[in-house]
C-alpha cells in the first residue's frame, strides 16, 4: 500500500487539472468542475501542500473588478483555511481568440501589449498571494507555416516580453522568479521554445536572465522524444531548474497529460530518483514543489476525479521509496562503481594540468591502449536491471 | 533545368558522404568508395567549393606518422590542384570501440583523455589546412539507461572538454571557431545535447563560449520532430550559427541522411529562404558554407553516387531561385504585410516607454477591444499557399 | 497560376471543414461558421463537385424530428440548386459525452446500442440523399490504459457493429459501401484501428466484408510515421480503397488537418500521382471523390476560410499537372526502366514453373552471381531527383 | 529476487542476439561473439528452452556444402546435448548486398529468385531441425522514394513469394507455419508491411494464408507509436498470432532492441498479462514461445552479455507474477466490473434480435437517456493505478 502524502512532500496541483471540464478537440465537456475554493478544500483533504493557477482559472476572462476581488478573496480564504500554499501562478495567454497568434509574439502589436498587461496583472496577484514562482508557457507563441513569423523579430519580442516581466518583478521587489515552460507543438504547429534546451538558450540572451529559469513538463519533453530526466538535469546543472510539471505521456503524439507514472514508468522512476536523491556524485539539488500538471481522464467522473489526483502522489511516493532503496542497495553501488559512474566526476585534466602537460603525456595518447579500453565491460545493463527490479519491488 | 553550381555558391561536402561504403545496421557494404584525393577531384568537377572531413576519413585509426603525413599531403595537394577549400574539420570520437561510452563524457577517464588528445590533434591539422570551423558532434556522449550517467558530472566533463579545446585554439591563435552538432539519439539511446536548444544552453555555461556556436543538421532536428528553420533562426538570433549540415529526413525515425530536399521539401524551401534571403525584417545573416551531410543511397553505385551529390546542389539552387521569386512577388509582400509579419519587428513597448507608462496606458488593457482583435484575419494560409505555389513553380 | 477546379475534378469537402468554429484543446472558437446550406453555395462557387457530412454537422444532437427534416430539406435543396453531390455521409459517434468510451465498443452496452441506432439513422439519410459511401471513423473506439478494454471483446463488438451496419445496407438494398477510417490516436490514447493495415485486417474477419473497405486520411497515417501512398496502394491492391481523405500533417504529433500539400509536399505529389495516373505497370485504379478533410487555420477568418478551401484544390491540380509531366518525361521512363521498376511486374516464377522446376534451376541459386547482382546500380536517387525537379517545376 | 527460469517458461532466444558483434551505423564491433554451439550451451545454463536462427547466423553466406553440413550438425548436437529446442528458423535476406533492394520484392527478378531459393533452403533446414515456425521479416522489402517501387507489383510479388513458400511447406508436408514480421522502417526508409495490421491485411489476400500468421516485435510496433498489446490482441483475435518477439524500445526512433522491460515497462506488463492470463473474458490464447529478440548493449562485454540475456527472462517472470496477482486482486476485479470491462463481452444485439427488432426498440434510441450515460464514471484511472501499484509491488 502506498504511503499517504503529507505537506512535507510538497505536492502541488494546478487548479486547471481537477478543474478541467473534460472537453477535447473531438468532444464536448463531460463534467462540471468544482469551484476553485471547493477544489482547494478537496485537495487539502488528499494531503496536498500547494496549488497553482492561471488567472482565468479563478477569474473568468472579462470579469469585472468587484467580482474579481471577491473570487480572489474566496480563493485566498480557502487556502488559509486549509493551510494550502499558492506556490506558483501563471497567466492564460492562449484560450481567448485574441491570443490566437500569440501573447508576447503575436504579429499584432496591440495583442502583445494586451498580453503583457494581462501577465503583469497576474504577477501582482501572484505576489499578493505569496507565490514565488511565475510560470510562462508560450503555447501560442509559434506558427504553422514558415513565412508567417519573422523569427528574428519573434525572438526579439519574446525576449522583450520576458525581460519586461522580469524587470517589473525586480522594480516591485517581489520575491518571485520566472520559469519558462517549453513545449514542441500543440496548440501551434511549432512552438518557439520547443524544449528545455531552447528555453535555456533564450535565457542566455536576456537582460534579466538572472531571475529566469525553466519549468519543464514531463509530457512536453517526451512529445519530442526526449529524456525528461536528462533535460531537468541540464537545467539543474545550469542553476535554472525553478519548477517542474509532472505528468504522463506516450511519446510523440498529442499532449496526453496522464497521471504521473501512467506514461513511461521507468523514466518517472529516474526523475523521482534525481529529484529526491540528487546526482550520484552530488551537486545542485531541486527543492521546489512537486507539481502535477495532469488531466483527469475524460471517462472519469465524480470521486474518480479526486482519486486520480491522489494517484499522482501515490505513484510518486512509491517511486521515491523505490529510489531510496535503489541508491542504498550495495549491489547498485557496486554496479555504479563498476560502470565508472563515480569516475565521471573526476576532471579529465589533472589538478593544475596545463594544455602542454596534457599534450606531453604519452600515456594519454601515444601509449594509450585503445583496444583494451574498447573491450571494457561497463555492465550498464546489469545496473539498469537492478533499477528495473527495484521499480518492480523484486530487488529485495 | 536546374542551374549549375559554382564556387560562389559555397557548396561543401563531407568526405564521409560520397565516401560512405553503404553498410547499415542490417547490411554489409555495397560499394568501395573512392580515395579521399580522388573524391576531391570528382567533387571539384561537380562545382563544389569546399570539403570537410573527420580525421579517420583520411587517416584510418592507428595509421603511423609517416603514412599519416603522406595521406594529409595527398589530400592537401588534391585540394590545391582543384581549388577546393577545406572549410571545416571534425574528429571521429565514435567509431572505434574505445569510444563506445563517449569521447569527452565516457565514464572512463583514460578514454576521455585519449578523446581530448585525438580532438586536439585534429584541431592542429584543421588549422594547418586552413579550416576555420571545427565541428564537434558528440554522438556517443549519452546513454541508454537512467543510472549509467551522473548527468551533473557528464555536463561538467562535456563543458570541460569543449572549453579545453577552445582554450587550445585561443592559445595557438588559430583562426577557428567551434560548432557543436546536436542530435537526439542514435547511436546512443539518448544523446546529451539532443537539439540546437540544448547546445545553446550549454554554451551559455562555458568559459570560452565566445568561440563556440552550433552546427545544426536538418535531419537531426527533424528526428525530434522540430522545425529546422526555427532552430537555425534561434541560433542566428543568438549569434551562434557557425555552420549548417543540410540533408533530408522523414521525421522521427533512424537517421536517414537523404539528399537535401528528398525529405521535407517545404521545410527545405524555408531553410534556403532564410539562408539566402535572411529574416524578412533584416538582422544577422549566415554566410558560412552550404554544407551537405548526406549519404548516397545504399542501392546506388558508380556514377549514381556522384549524381546524388549533384542532386543536393541542384535542389538547393532551385529552391534558392524559388525563394528569391517568393520574396520579390508583390502578392507575397502584400500577404506578409496583411499578416502582420513586418509588424512583429516593432517593439512591444514604445521608444522610451517605462513600465509605469505601459501600466497607465488604458488603451493597452482596460479599453482594449479583445473581441475585435480576436476576430482579425491573419491570412496565414494564403501566405503559405503562395509559398507552395512558388515551390511548385506555378506562381508566375 | 494554378488551374481552376471543375466538377470533373471530383473535389469534395466535409461540411465540418469550412464549418469548424476553430476551437482547440487550448483555445475557444475564433469564428462563427456559415450554415450548412450557405457553405454549399460557397463551395459550389469555388468549383467543388461534392460535399459530405456527419449527422450532427447538419442536425445538432438532440434536434427534434420536424426541425431535423427542415434542416435536411434545406441542405438537399441547396445541393440541388448548386448541382452539388452528397457523395458520402458519416455519423458523429465521438462529440457527445455519451460516446466518451466509444460508440460501437463502449464498455456500456446501452451506449453501443444507441451508437448503432444513430449510425443506422444516418445510413438511411445518406441513402435518401444519394450518398454511396458511408464512412465510419471510430475515434473513440480505444483506450488509454491496458486494462480498460477486453481487446477480444472489443474486436468482437467492433466487428458486430460494422457487420450489422453492412447487413442493414444490404437488407435495404442501398447502393452504398462502408469505408473504415483508421487513426492511431487522438482523441483516445490508442485507437483500435490505428492504421490502414489494421482496418484491412479487421475487414478480413467480417461476415459482410464484401461491402466494407477503407477511407485512409493523409494525416492519420503520417501520425504513425507511415507512408500514406504505400498505405492507399495496399488498399487499392486489395480492392478496398473506397474513399480518401486528403489533408496535411507534420509527422507524429497532434492531428493538424492542414491544407493538402501544406504538410509533406513530396508525399502529396506521389499520392496524386497514384490517384491520377495509377500504378506504373497498371492495375486497379481509384475513381472516387478527391475528398478534403482539413481545418482552416484558427488564425484565419472571413474570406480566408474559403481561400483555404481553394488552396487544397489548387495544390492538388498543380501536383496533378506535375505528375502527368513526370510520367510523360522520357528521362523518367528511362530511369524507371533502369531502376527495374517495370521488371517488378514480372512474376518471380516463370509461367507454369513448378516448385521442382525452381529448385532444379541452378542459375537461380547455385550458379547465381550474387556479388555482381549486389553491385547493381538502381539509380533510385536520380529517379527521385527527377520527381523533385518535376515538383519544383524545373524539370522542363 | 526474481524467479529462475525453467524450460516450462518456454523462453527462447535468437542466436543473433547474444551473437551480435555490437557494431552499429556509427561504430565498429566491440565484441567477438561466441560460436553458435557454445551460445547454445550458455543459454541452456541460463534456463532457456529454445533457440532460433537465421541461416547466416550459423552458416556464413557462401559457405560450401560440406562445411555447411558440419556446422548444422554441431548446432544440432549442441541442442540435443543441452535439451534445447529449435522452435523457429528464419532466413537472412537483408545483410548481403544482393538484397539491397529486397529479397522477394527486389526490382531485380534474378535477386527475387535467389531470395526465394535461399528461403526454401532454410525451410528445409528448419523442418529437419524440428522448427515449426518459419519467420519472414522483410526488412529490405520497401523503398526510400515514391517512384522506386510499383506498389501493385510489389504486393503481387510479396504475395507470390509468401504463397510459394507456404505451398512448398504444404507440398513437403512439413509441420510448419509461417509468421510474417512487420516493421515500419529501418533499414529501408519505409517497409512494405509496416505494422501487424498491414501484415494481417496482406494475409487476407494470400492463397495459402491458412498457414500464414504474424510475429509481432515489441519495438517494431512501438517505432510507429502503436500499442504492442493491442496489436498482438488483434492478431490473436484473428487466429494469427503464431509467434512473438519481445524486447524494449523508446518510441519512434532507431530500432533499439533493448532488453524486454527496459523500454516501456507498463506496456510490457500488459503484454505479459495478455500472454500469460489471456483476455479478461476468455477467448483464444497464445501458447507459443516467449521469444526474445534483443541486442546486448554495445557497452557490455564478457559475462555481461549473458547477464543481459537473463535480464529479459527475470523481468518477464517478475511481470508474470505481478500480472497474476493483478488479476487475482479483488479490488481489480471490482474495478473491472465497475468499468464495464466484462460488459463488453455481451453482444450489442440481443440473442436472436433482428435489425427490425433493434430499430423498434425505443429504449435503444428515442428514449435513451444520453445525458446520464454521458455522466457515467468508468473509473479507468483507478483501474490503471491498481495496475501501476501491482507493477511497483506496492499493491499488497
Amino acid at each position: 500500500m502506498a504511503r499517504k502524502p503529507t505537506k512535507q512532500d510538497k505536492f502541488s496541483f494546478g487548479l486547471w487539472t481537477v478543474g478541467w471540464p473534460a472537453s477535447d478537440p473531438f468532444g464536448d465537456p463531460t463534467r462540471t468542475p468544482a469551484d476553485p475554493w471547493d477544489a482547494v478544500a478537496e485537495l487539502a483533504e488528499l494531503g496536498v501542500w500547494g496549488i497553482t493557477f492561471h488567472d482565468d482559472d479563478v477569474i473568468p476572462f472579462g470579469t469585472g473588478d468587484a467580482e474579481r476581488r471577491d473570487r480572489i478573496d474566496r480563493l485566498a480564504e480557502a487556502c488559509r483555511a486549509h493551510e494550502i500554499v499558492i506556490e506558483m501562478v501563471t497567466t492564460n495567454t492562449f484560450t481567448h481568440p485574441v491570443f490566437k497568434d500569440g501573447g508576447l509574439t503575436s504579429n499584432d502589436r496591440g495583442v502583445r501589449r494586451f498580453g503583457l498587461r494581462k501577465i503583469l496583472r497576474q504577477v501582482d496577484l501572484g505576489a499578493e498571494l505569496g507565490a514565488n514562482i511565475f510560470v510562462m508557457w508560450g503555447g501560442r507563441e509559434g506558427s504553422e507555416y514558415g513565412a508567417s513569423k519573422d523569427f528574428k523579430a519573434a525572438f526579439d519580442r519574446y525576449a522583450e516580453g520576458i525581460d519586461t516581466v522580469a524587470a517589473y518583478i525586480k522594480e516591485k521587489g517581489y520575491d518571485m522568479r520566472i520559469a519558462l515552460e517549453p513545449k514542441p507543438n500543440e496548440p501551434r504547429g511549432d512552438i518557439l521554445l520547443p524544449t528545455v534546451g531552447h528555453a535555456l538558450g533564450l535565457i542566455a540572451n536576456l537582460e534579466n536572465g538572472d531571475i529566469v529559469g525553466v519549468n519543464p513538463e514531463v509530457g512536453h519533453e517526451q512529445m519530442a522524444g526526449l529524456d525528461y530526466t536528462a533535460g531537468i538535469a541540464q537545467a539543474l546543472w545550469a542553476g535554472k531548474l525553478f519548477h517542474i510539471d509532472l505528468n504522463g505521456q506516450h511519446g510523440p503524439r498529442f499532449d496526453q497529460d496522464l497521471v504521473f507514472g501512467h506514461g513511461d514508468l521507468t523514466s518517472a522512476f529516474f526523475t523521482v530518483d534525481l529529484v529526491e536523491n540528487g546526482f550520484p556524485g552530488g551537486g545542485p539539488t531541486y527543492d521546489g514543489a512537486r507539481h502535477f500538471d495532469y488531466k483527469p481522464s475524460r471517462t472519469d467522473a465524480g470521486r474518480s476525479v479526486w482519486d486520480s489526483a491522489s494517484a499522482n502522489m501515490a505513484t510518486y511516493l512509491a517511486l521515491a521509496d523505490a529510489a531510496k532503496e535503489f541508491r542504498a542497495d550495495p549491489r547498485v553501488q557496486e554496479a555504479m562503481e563498476y560502470a565508472g559512474v563515480f569516475e565521471l566526476a573526476r576532471p579529465t585534466l589533472g589538478a593544475g594540468e596545463s594544455l602542454s602537460d596534457l599534450l606531453a603525456d604519452r600515456t594519454a595518447f601515444e601509449d594509450f591502449d585503445a583496444q583494451s579500453a574498447g573491450e571494457r565491460d561497463y555492465g550498464f545493463v546489469r545496473l539498469n536491471q537492478l533499477a528495473i527490479e527495484h521499480i518492480l519491488g523484486v530487488a529485495r
